[in-house]
């Protein structure tokens, strides 16, 4: 492949979503795109990873809502990229087509001929170079004025996807097959799955597609007025939020490709998981011979076909039969594998509770760092800090909570009212209500760790003034 | 019940094992009978309780092995009752004829008509007025020379117990049914489980006796001279270490009961349980409509058949059938039910691996208080430290590690080296290696709560050097 044949290519990733289904490891404060549920990098990185020889990261525009632009903002400053993608934040969600069409208006300002490709975060894909080759099988067919959807060929009778039939004759595009759509089908029951398994017209939609971003909004006039006309607005200056909060809310499928004559599968025949709950985590982990996958402080006795993922904490199982277990430090699940779906629906449950369990973990990353909550009482709260070297905490102050910290690890470079000094592990200071401080590594190398020991009246997060917000230099 | 005529009936709690049956709740410094496994009090306390007003606490034995005896002291301690029970400390476990026959030694010495009642520390029996009705019965067998043992009615075909076939005539004694054992049976394969289930003469040893003191220890003398002659040079004055070296180690069934020819089985016809097992929580609460016991924070979709136990954590569930999870801190366990004997095997496996969650909680009952490890550091370790009303921890001091303390609530008395001062919420002091120091809580209702981040070379819990234990002033 020539990189300069790609230099109108562009990536667009959907990030929207909690992926509440990875429930406990996934919250809202720590969506599953960007956790490490398979292998060593999240699933986010993986996807900007698998577009880099033809899209490098600079031309990777990352959808998704504002609630979430900062966690992507950090995570992908905290990833060690040396080029960042851009982040597009939706005042709202507001389903698929909206998402793309922003994404293509956005690229249309840059570049008139941009040919985009979009992506879910969350997929796993088995064979990256066979992946590659369909992208630039893809961007060829979409420089001919398709819409290129890919479709995987399935391999069992899944009621959890989509469905496309193609029809005529096979195109083939540098030895990748390509058809016209036929039609889409919507996820089918069991006899239908099983039926679309052994006929070789039907493919799993699997949410990736290329075209010419022109294309993609010319067709979205002709058939979906209802997204294409706000795009236009805003292309034409009004203000985002405005048009976002009239703008239909409907998927790329129903909206556009279900509509238009132009659309194209091209086959992707490389081992696909849209990693959708737990029960997918047979698509990258190989099972033991018990049919067994195992991570963490386990004890296992006897266990068949089970998913158990520990943690620090002890996980110990006993002649379990096809559960999932999945353990962090403030909250288990167990579950039976065939009713993974269902861990949404645990998720909503814990919010109508008002548990905090489901929106954020004891450990919650900062572009400095980290903060972990060892523990809260009803007028105390206890963390550890860890600031990474050169890094620093925002100049701040609180009205009704005051500070012990205690060096552990490294060395601290404190500011409290208009002094300025350093503390070393084993030395402690003391932050009274309502004085300006920060926290600050100065160290280029060694991480620093305190204990923070909040009293007050009541502690919140969110009893704090910040008055800058430069993490990046001590 | 004339609580005169019982003046010479003493109650012996065999009280040894941990019951690591019951981990993760069950440690080597939390043994299953001072745990709250059913009810709100400890299995132990609900066994005192039980004997009350035919035998009060000055007159219970609670025989122990020496590493617990220090645990059930301070449970003891802290349980509020206004006479305790003595506490018999065995130089090493020797089974249970040598811990019965100590404990007949200690009696002889203070009463030598005593009549004792033998009971297991961990039982739960569902009708108390009934089981006294028993016991007085037994008194009144026991006295006329018979050695007594309860038999309760099989409910089911249980393969987990031994089983007792009475003989000849039944002989009532204030209502209740008596017999002559035929004899005693190891616990048996199902098939003759079932077949004891409907025959009329089988029981099941529930393992509570009652005897005279005299006759148990003359029956030993003729049946189990490996017991009795090193007893006899004990209750001559040799030394109990010495003697235990030699003891035979026998349980009392096998060594006496099925010996002597003056055994009797009284009919127990209360609602009993071993419980021996996390299964055994069935026989102390009632499943739900779905078949489930469910404690503590848990959200439950569609489980059936299962013994949910939580804790402070979120524990979620989906679609279980017939398991057993039990949730700490610090551990999980996840079984199927009909597996949670085995769970001994995992406290086995975890001893083998080093892991300390077999042996203590992050929560550590002491006399003053308790404390909790909020975390562990390779250099530093973070504590919350509560300090019962009037009471205070052991004059101390450390070789390798120096602490921060800040209370969070209450007010701390605090000596360092020749200091002595108060420091009341959010404000901290702080503790060098090698001062010596006391903390201490001042108030008579306040409970005093301080967070301690200790920091050294390495932070081990031996690392004191105590120079007092009086843990009841301040």
């Amino acid at each position: 492949m020539n990189k300069k044949t790609y230099k109108n290519f562009y990536g667009v990733i959907l990030a929207g979503g909690v992926g509440s289904r990875f429930w406990p490891l996934s919250r809202e404060s720590a969506p599953k795109q960007v956790l490490k549920v398979a292998g060593e990098e999240s699933l986010l990185l993986q996807t900007i990873e698998r577009l880099k020889p033809l899209i490098p990261p600079s031309r990777i525009y990352i959808v998704t809502s504002a609630a979430q632009a900062e966690i992507i903002k950090h995570h992908l400053d905290a990833s060690g990229l040396k080029e960042l993608p851009s982040v597009i934040a939706e005042p709202e969600g507001r389903n698929t087509a909206p998402a793309i069409g922003l994404a293509a208006a956005e690229l249309l300002k840059k570049d008139k001929d941009a040919v985009m490709a979009v992506l879910p975060s969350d997929n796993i894909i088995g064979d990256v170079k066979r992946f590659r080759e369909t992208l630039a099988a893809a961007h060829e067919l979409a420089t001919n004025d398709n819409l290129v959807t890919f479709g995987v060929k399935p391999s069992r009778p899944e009621t959890g996807f989509g469905y496309i039939k193609v029809t005529g004759r096979v195109k083939k595009v540098n030895e990748l097959k390509s058809w016209k759509v036929g039609r889409f089908v919507e996820k089918p029951v069991l006899s239908k799955a099983k039926l679309y398994l052994k006929d070789k017209a039907y493919y799993w939609n699997s949410g990736i597609f290329v075209w010419r971003v022109e294309k993609l909004l010319s067709e979205m006039g002709k058939h979906l007025p209802g997204v294409a006309v706000p795009l236009g607005r805003y292309l034409d200056g009004a203000e985002l939020k405005k048009i976002y909060k009239t703008i239909e809310s409907i998927s790329i499928d129903h909206g556009v490709l279900e509509r238009s004559k132009d659309v194209m599968v091209i086959e992707a025949d490389y081992p696909w998981s849209d990693m959708g709950a737990w029960s997918s985590l047979k698509d990258v982990f190989k099972p033991d011979k018990n049919g067994n996958i195992i991570k963490g402080r386990v004890v296992d006795i006897d266990s068949k076909g089970s998913y158990l993922i520990g943690s620090d904490r002890v996980l110990a199982t006993i002649g379990l039969n096809d559960l999932v277990v999945v353990d962090t430090p403030d909250a288990t699940l167990v579950c039976s594998k065939e009713r993974a779906q269902e861990v949404k629906e645990v998720v909503n449950v814990l919010k109508k509770k008002g548990y905090e369990e489901h929106a954020t973990h004891v450990t919650i990353d900062r572009p400095w760092g980290s903060y972990t909550v060892l523990e809260k009482g009803s007028s105390y709260k206890i963390k550890r800090i860890n600031v990474l070297p050169g890094k620093r905490l925002s100049l701040q102050s609180h009205k009704k909570r005051s500070e012990h910290w205690v060096v552990v690890s490294g060395t601290a470079e404190v500011v409290t009212g208009k002094k300025k000094f350093r503390i070393k592990k084993n030395e402690s200071t003391y932050i009274p209500k309502h004085v300006k401080h920060r926290l600050c590594n100065p160290s280029k190398k060694v991480l620093l760790e305190i204990i923070e020991v909040q009293n007050g009246s009541y502690v919140e997060e969110d009893d704090i003034v910040r008055y800058d917000d430069d993490y990046s230099r001590c």
